[in-house]
């Protein structure tokens, strides 16, 4: 099999995580942007070809686990002689918040993703949170615009690269960042007036992520400003919400990439399942609750989504104003 | 008109409010959770038999507007020579907490809520936030077991009444709180554990308010835990969120007075109904958004809701493993 037209390419890294929330403890599990969206997008039935680096400890067999679930991976560049990129970061109790104990950028540090021959035709291409630069430099090396270029990032690069990251935002269609930094991208308090402003900037769509709390999807149409809201689901246990967001990010275009759809129907679609997958790789440590994933236990939880959000109107009887 | 099988019977406070939020400020405004519930249930064409107690300096026209709307106000006590119940408080800039900044309980020191004769085989209680030994006293009026009890309450009762508060929740078909207090009440950070919980304390539902994220809606059924999730709409500005939690609960138990069901499927309907109404307090300050509101608006709004809810699954096609 090789990268076709509903393939999705996605740069984003591929790295090690050390990890403690209130369930416990993991070192040095595998984790990274671009593996969440290979593994979330497989799940789908949809190959992801993977931009990335490694350095030489990173293991083989999960590499070929990889390829095992559908992900092509020659766009993985391997750097004898040096590490991967590592984080380490601690949860808080509440799980509301984490602080970040370690980052090593290793290899990261002069990453410059090369996207192979085979897929600069890509149709689907989903720009994991990375350094912007490098996410333009992603876009600048395809031969044709995407059907659709879907744009993660974070507060860390509006802090220290606004200008490259506004300049990247312009040229994609979906932006998905959190409600925090949808306030400080564009200034505004208001999450409808934050829309506004950042659907100013370029993107026709913008999803704000706000984790335990759900996702936004937000559409400037020819009618003014759309939006669709899907909840998170509520959960037992929230054990390690690490790779959550690209997991929702990898369902989110893999879906899409599926239907070969772009319109604002299948975006909240696309939403639904995104929310859906994300809630697996909640349950687990690192990527354990997305790899296990199968078609049945997905459609089990579509259908409590279904239910959740599903309701009908009831008229009431005359004499009633409304 | 007299208090009849639709009419809602309300305990709660009709007070005055000073409020500061980033909009601005508004001193010795008309407040109270019974005076919400009031209007938010009038706005549906439900009746409300409000009980409560007043000083001697709340005025007239705000109570002769309040019969115009269709409460019914034999259950208000005015106490010569006594000031009402007076709050004050100021909102934080993100609008995310507030400060009590004065609180006078005046009348209600020594309130003793009297219910009318008539009003004693009210189907539809609404239990507002007061003291769970008056919320009980009510109870202990009544003639006979209404359709449906709601209660609502706050934190400040959990500190300092536990026990009489618990006993009170065991007598009631839905209990209304929001995520921390759900989370205070039952010692579990997950609000499915919570709500679990919760439910084993004697309530049917469980309304989690979470403010601009929404309310959930739990069920203990026979299948297990049912939940159902209204997203709050995204407004423009939050102008003044004082009474957002009284409002929904007044169009919540109005919704289901008027269709005469107290069924899971109503429930949902009438959970999105009070998130609706609710909306329109948010934008305003006091009673201003709610007073104001006409059917016209109101249905302008549920189609809002209905489009921020609304998706349809698409399958996507062979080879694909969901």
């Amino acid at each position: 099999m090789s990268f076709d037209s509903s393939s999705v390419l996605a740069v984003g890294t591929v790295a090690f995580d050390s990890i403690r929330t209130p369930f416990g403890f993991r070192d040095r599990i595998v984790g990274g942007a671009g593996t969440y969206i290979g593994w979330s997008a497989s799940r789908l039935g949809v190959r992801t070809g993977l931009v990335s680096v490694v350095g030489d400890d990173f293991p083989e067999s999960e590499l070929s686990d990889m390829v095992a679930a559908g992900m092509m991976l020659d766009g993985i560049e391997r750097k004898p002689g040096e590490k991967s990129f590592y984080w380490s970061g601690s949860y808080h109790m509440d799980m509301n918040g984490r602080d970040s104990l370690e980052t090593q950028l290793n290899v990261l540090a002069d990453f410059n993703p090369v996207i192979p021959g085979a897929w600069r035709n890509a149709k689907w291409l989903m720009l994991g949170n990375i350094d912007p630069t490098l996410q333009a430099s992603v876009l600048d090396q395809l031969e044709a615009r995407p059907e659709l270029v879907v744009l993660d990032t974070m507060n860390f690069w509006m802090d220290i690269a606004l200008e490259p990251l506004k300049a990247v935002i312009a040229r994609v269609d979906v932006l998905t960042i959190n409600d925090e930094e949808a306030r400080q991208l564009s200034g505004e308090r208001s999450l409808v007036k934050a829309a506004r402003v950042i659907l100013g900037m370029g993107p026709r769509y913008l999803i704000i992520k706000k984790g335990e709390h759900g996702a936004l999807l937000f559409n400037q149409g020819a009618e003014g400003l759309g939006y669709f809201f899907c909840p998170a689901l509520p959960l037992e246990d929230v054990v390690d919400p690490t790779g959550a967001g690209d997991t929702f990010a990898g369902g989110f275009i893999g879906h899409l990439a599926a239907l070969g759809r772009t319109d604002f129907e299948a975006m909240k679609s696309a939403v639904v399942m995104g929310s859906a997958l994300a809630s697996f790789t909640c349950e687990s440590f690192g990527t354990e609750g997305i790899r296990a994933l199968d078609g049945g236990a997905l459609e089990v939880r579509l259908a409590a989504f279904r239910s959740m959000t599903d309701w009908q109107a009831h008229r009431v009887s005359a004499g009633v104003r409304v």
